[in-house]
């Protein structure tokens, strides 16, 4: 239930989407839905819950491993979430177009931005470090690393013919040693 | 009336504005407001336009420059799509958000394949000219550099301290030189 739900508000949107649209597209009556989802906010968080989970959890995973430097905490951290994305493609898209027009949207942006705190703490440790260049603010190149990987979501298919693990081998040899032959 | 438009397109969606709520934020009758605009896809249309025709521009002034190497023009593109991603934030924003659930939105999603198709083609000239690495295809090269740029979008802002050239710099010395220290 909860995949078709994240199906719809991706494709319709999760404002223009009404229980009754869910009710319909599970061959439901409204009231039988309403026996086994107190709400379409109950959905939402839900599906935001297991985005957030999995992105918090690659990312503690990648932050905790101190035997490694900064640099490698933070290729970790950026294939780690290449994963979740791909893994989890409809909860992220979701979550990624949350804008805040509910509790449990401005609850699920809170936490988007802790979660880009700590991934922007990793790209300044790995920039201290010399790992990384510093003519950048790392602010800025957290931001724009991280967008390049967002943007997977608007064309990966989860059937489509390329691995994640080739997408995360890509988009970690141009992010971090650029795309100029060598 | 356009500006107004489509600030209410991004902040509440296309599907889910109303010509009614359009009425409303300009203090205008509904009647009024039908007297100087055809229909909400007029405007949606208008505004897909802007993007669509300003990111063709640039697209085309890159790719005509034969006087360079095909690496330039790939820069030249990027940066030039930068430029028209900031000067014209909301059009693009929108256009970035279109779905194809209306006539302009499907005409609107043939325009910008067609632009990805120009945009990849850059980028396999610049790895046939031995410019960019050749280890990952221009096509997956190509969705990952635009998306990064696309990316931009999501938190840039029109006010935002960050002038155009230094986030244009920014983008092309990550993607083209990487993050790595040198």
């Amino acid at each position: 239930m909860l995949r078709e739900a994240i199906e719809l508000f991706n494709l319709q949107g999760y404002d223009a989407t009404s229980m009754g649209d869910l009710a319909s597209r599970l061959g439901f009556t409204k009231s039988a839905l309403y026996h086994h989802v107190p709400s379409k906010e109950h959905l939402l968080q839900l599906a935001l819950d297991e985005a957030l989970d999995n992105l918090a959890e690659a990312v503690a995973a990648a932050r905790a491993d101190s035997s490694v430097s900064a640099l490698d905490r933070l290729r970790r951290a950026v294939r780690g979430s290449v994963e979740v994305l791909i893994g989890h493609l409809p909860a992220v898209t979701l979550l990624l177009r949350v804008r805040g027009n509910s509790p449990a949207e401005l609850a699920a942006l809170k936490r988007r931005r802790e979660l880009d705190a700590q991934l922007a703490q990793l790209v300044a440790e790995a920039a201290a470090e010399g790992g990384i260049r510093t003519d950048i603010p790392p602010d800025l190149i957290s931001r724009l690393l991280f967008g390049m990987v967002n943007s997977l979501t608007e064309w990966v298919r989860p059937s489509g013919r390329i691995s994640p693990d080739t997408l995360a081998d890509a988009l970690t040899a141009i992010a971090f040693e650029g795309l100029l032959a060598p």
